[in-house]
């Protein structure tokens, strides 16, 4: 970082999802001072075009020389910030990092988007009391995840530390988008709900009066299975009280792996709240207290919702992180 | 440390099992310079005496004062080196650390047996080739775990991590002393080696001409099975290659999750080496490489073998690690 930036203090933080790009000027408290958001382009240039044009832009807007840049995007990224793959944008192998590093003249961090949200909210959200260790878990159409320790995001030998959602919780169980079965994303992500609520459907099993009868198979998702659930309907808080008990499960292997002092749960699939909450604490406590050896780490909502991504890109730029 | 005992570069680790007591003098680079074996004492105090014996021995035989010491035992062991629960030590609650502290008048690191034995890998054994990070796990009669990242042993918020025993790989499956169902333990362990055993004996499942069928079963334990194994029994393979791919489960998980440098495997159970190993590389690679874009870290033997826990512990004492 340049003595311009450091002084500045402030720093563009980018989410590249697979729908939204989502970017803002973060100050180094985590206030989000000027934001943009558009849709992601389709191709890997196209992103970096944009992703160029921002900085820019608020470069430009604030008069702003030599800003830190960091972006989060999906995917497996390596700690030279490669992305090796992303199930949702159209990049592989694809050296983002290096390419932005050219572009933009200046160090730019990259890493994978749960793990610059864990640090986003380690910082400045459900973490921040927090003094050197959290697990985070990011549902939303898949499951990803992000660990602090030593008051440092774990980056991981290759960079690829944090896979949380491919813990196999269920071996032989249900496939999941990486190949393998019984991952929690196959059994506690928002397509896992809306499959739960599918197979339902599909095999008359609904209890009688559930609204999801009533929805075409196609848009019986994560979110219409949430907002049936909020209404009362006593199947949807079903279905959702089973993905939160594998999450409680997911929960557990990483308490009893990790030991942190929180455990911050995040993503869209967390509008479920404690319809989702309360069951995963629940199966933690069940499989972790058996014994009366241990206790419980706190188990909380994430609070920055859709900024955990850009937030925390924008603070690892202004301090990167060690390995 | 004193600067004595800093000077000297050697100190007393200790090894309390629930059968035997093992304790060396090591030096800075994890040569045993000497050692001493007694039978674990039956009672809290009586182990506690037998320490502060063994170190007033050392000292003496030696010439050292002020000689750091680090104690590895098994079971639950608290930030502050007290022994919350054991399950083969007639110990719980018993604030180890601290009656260490007062009657040898100088620090005493105090960990967990398998956090123990995983620094002494790493720091001398087969994980000294890393630089930050390894995950560990001990298959003996359970399954123990250390986690090494950022070069140092991971010990989480309460001294609770490392747990690796309790992944739950296979949630609703056996039984595991913990009181949980499906942990890693109740899959791969020597116990759970014997029971795949006993199972099949009971249910006339071994296949004809097995070695097993004629071992009383209160015999069939996890190093007869391994002993039939290696004579060539396909039955005992098949059994200990069960236990393999469990174990490959676990393994693959805490890859997705920490991306260590090196998964290092130790204990009793690993005399079935290749037989267990083979299944469990095999099973790791094939649920984290489907989509291609993940090296599997490498998976080897400890080298330390009965040594790992008295060598560690006095690394420890050495060079206190951080939380």
């Amino acid at each position: 970082m340049t003595a311009a930036a450091a002084a500045t203090g402030v720093a563009v933080g980018v989410d590249v999802g697979g729908t939204k790009l989502a970017a803002g000027l973060v100050a180094s408290d985590g206030s989000v001072l000027d934001r943009v958001r558009h849709v992601t382009p389709q191709s890997a240039d196209g992103i970096v075009d944009l992703i160029v044009e921002i900085v820019e832009h608020f470069a430009r807007a604030h008069g702003l020389t030599d800003v830190p840049v960091g972006v989060g995007a999906a995917g497996l990224i390596s700690l030279a910030g490669e992305v090796r793959f992303a199930p949702n944008i159209a990049w592989a192998d694809f050296p983002l990092g290096a390419i932005l590093r050219e572009r933009l003249a200046r160090p730019v961090a990259v890493d994978n988007d749960a793990n610059v949200a864990a640090w986003g909210e380690y910082r400045c959200g459900a973490g921040r009391d927090a003094h050197h260790s959290m697990v985070m878990l990011t549902i939303g159409t898949g499951v990803g995840g992000g660990l602090v320790l030593q008051d440092q995001l774990v980056r991981g030998a290759g960079g690829m530390a944090g896979e949380l959602g491919h813990l196999a919780v269920l071996e032989g169980g249900p496939p999941c988008p990486c190949g393998a079965l019984g991952c929690l994303e196959a059994l506690a992500s928002g397509t896992a709900i809306a499959r739960f609520a599918r197979d339902a459907q599909a095999g008359g099993r609904l209890r009688a009066g559930s609204a999801l009868a009533a929805v075409p198979a196609e848009e019986l998702t994560g979110k219409a299975v949430t907002v049936a659930a909020h209404a009362g309907d006593a199947e949807a808080v079903e279905i959702l009280a089973t993905a939160g008990r594998w999450l409680g499960v997911g929960i557990a292997s990483l308490i009893a792996a990790f030991d942190p002092e929180v455990v911050v749960l995040g993503g869209g699939a967390m509008q479920a709240g404690h319809l989702l909450m309360a069951p995963a604490v629940a199966t933690a406590g069940e499989r972790l207290l058996g014994r009366g050896h241990r206790e419980l780490a706190p188990i909380v909502a994430a609070t920055l919702a859709d900024d955990a991504g850009l937030v925390g890109a924008a603070l690892m730029a202004l301090e990167p992180p060690a390995r």
